[in-house]
């Protein structure tokens, strides 16, 4: 039989697009299914803001990962959906699977992680579920609030725009992904001061990830790599190098060309880099160019600029050669 | 080591009271860990309502059991919280883990149970998570929305309510917890033509769940085994003949001694009932007796009292033989 597929033939993303399709929303839903998080009305001035992650053992981490460290995991990558809609997460809902025969203290270790990352980020655990289980899952449904005038989807990019992203990029698999901090406090201070026309997270890897603001906003991209920040996760440079380049001209300099293709081809589709990626005018764009030293403690990098949806995706090298960029991150199947 | 505990040696209540007791909440959280939802603050007339439900294969349900049904029961754990707690559900945010090799068509089928069930209670599915794992695991947050004045908590039985239960109780085991309906348009009913002291839905065991009232209240009670609506699915009877009965004064009758050990004992410990248990004063129980043949399609059943705490929990049989009734429910580890 020609129609028998299994999931990993449509991959998650052609799963997402068949629930999301025959899923019917009212007009409390201003954005339901396809964005960091779901957005529904709630008073005159703000949104809720829903969004879950669920994290399996064998998948997402292996039983010996410290367990305070998947607790923490478990609840950050809710707070950095929040953040990638520019809201602040209020309250956690955490469900759990968790083996009859493990250690309390285990189990223990698990939720001080969670309530750390909670109170970090200023959110309530208040509520969940247990069962047991073979193996552990965690599943935590964060929710977050967010002023109308600071909110920011996928769908807001236009042509022209700036591409930053903040942090540096790849070697997640290093370990960073386990304790990684979500970039709350950068969202807040980017809504707060400038005119955001795109956001996401880095969840799936900066090719992949790009690609959903794309689709989402109809536009195309280029992308220069030789300005993409490499973590020295995988790259160790002298600290402090190359916390800022100046690319407000995108002109490769002399000796940047770094023979880093194994390093770009890691920042290009590691997953659960967890950084922001962003997109604003050009005008603004040079106002964050300028204030950026002053305002984060972390790098924030122009990495590209978007174009008309005709030209594609495409990344440059420093001697100018174009290539197409295609999605490639983690598969969740 | 004596130290050295497993979670099965304190069990689910242990757990969720270890996780309770560390996590601090601020002012926005009117109730969190402990009741059917959590209660947050939301506008001037509402509460936010949020819970959330994990079911795991192989624990919850069979791979063989109908999809449809996998999905159905995911979201309408949900709903019966929301309605154990005099709500409405508004949203859900469905995380789900699905075996790579899993036909995409089965994966749909759950979807579709999801959706019926979304379109039939008011549900918006609003997002999610999807992830790779080898077995089945489906995990939904169900937010609702309640008018303050139609909150019912666990935590609000007084001493003389009577205590009622929704439909018929026992024989979940045999399939009707995969496919059953929950109790909002009762719950619906209720809170708008009674006050209603507390509530819960069963998802434990009557013996289980009572319990989790009586304790949360600092009360006791007396529960009349034959006045309990037994199941046909146990306790095959000519269908009308058990829907009413006279229990305003709840007194056995000759002939109702069903010699139905086995039975009651079904009744009152099998888990996934999805009925309603609430209190209410005798005033309001009264009224409910005149007006429940009206009101309701299903049985609405006073099984007994709320007594003092020092009186404990005691069931009496038809020769007024009175027994302690110590909770025996599903045991999740």
């Amino acid at each position: 039989m020609t129609d028998f597929m299994k999931l990993e033939n449509i991959g998650e993303f052609g799963l997402i697009e068949k629930i999301a399709k025959g899923t019917k929303t009212d007009r409390s839903v201003i954005k339901g299914i396809g964005d960091d998080a779901a957005v529904l009305e709630w008073t005159k001035d703000k949104y809720l803001l829903a969004t879950a992650d669920m994290l399996i053992e064998g998948r997402h981490f292996k039983r010996g990962a410290s367990p305070e460290k998947i607790g923490w995991k478990a609840l950050c990558c809710g707070v950095s959906d929040i953040a990638a809609m520019g809201g602040e997460p209020r309250w956690a809902v955490v469900s759990c699977g968790l083996p009859k025969g493990l250690a309390v203290q285990y189990a223990d270790r698990i939720y001080s992680g969670l309530k750390k990352a909670a109170g970090r980020f200023g959110v309530n655990i208040v509520g969940g579920d247990t069962n047991a289980s073979d193996k552990i899952i965690l599943d935590v449904t964060v929710l977050g609030e967010v002023k109308k005038e600071d909110l920011v989807l996928r769908s807001g990019a236009r042509t022209g725009d700036f591409i930053f992203v903040t942090g540096e990029l790849g070697g997640s698999i290093r370990g960073k992904h386990l304790d990684f901090t979500p970039r709350l406090k950068e969202s807040r201070i980017l809504v707060k001061n400038f005119k955001i026309n795109s956001m996401i997270d880095l969840s799936d890897g900066l090719s992949s990830d790009l690609n959903h603001i794309l689709e989402q906003s109809g536009v195309g991209a280029i992308v220069y790599d030789y300005l993409i920040p490499i973590s020295p996760h995988l790259n160790p440079l002298p600290s402090g190098e190359r916390k800022y380049r100046d690319i407000s001209s995108p002109s490769p300099r002399r000796g940047e060309g770094r023979g880093e293709g194994e390093s770009i081809h890691h920042a290009l589709s590691d997953g659960e880099d967890f950084e922001l990626l962003f997109t604003m005018s050009k005008k603004e764009g040079f106002k964050l160019l300028k204030a950026r030293e002053k305002l984060f403690d972390i790098p924030v990098t122009r990495i590209g600029t978007i174009t008309g949806k005709k030209f594609g995706v495409k990344i440059v090298d420093i001697f100018g050669r174009k290539r197409e960029l295609t999605p490639r991150g983690f598969k969740h199947f």
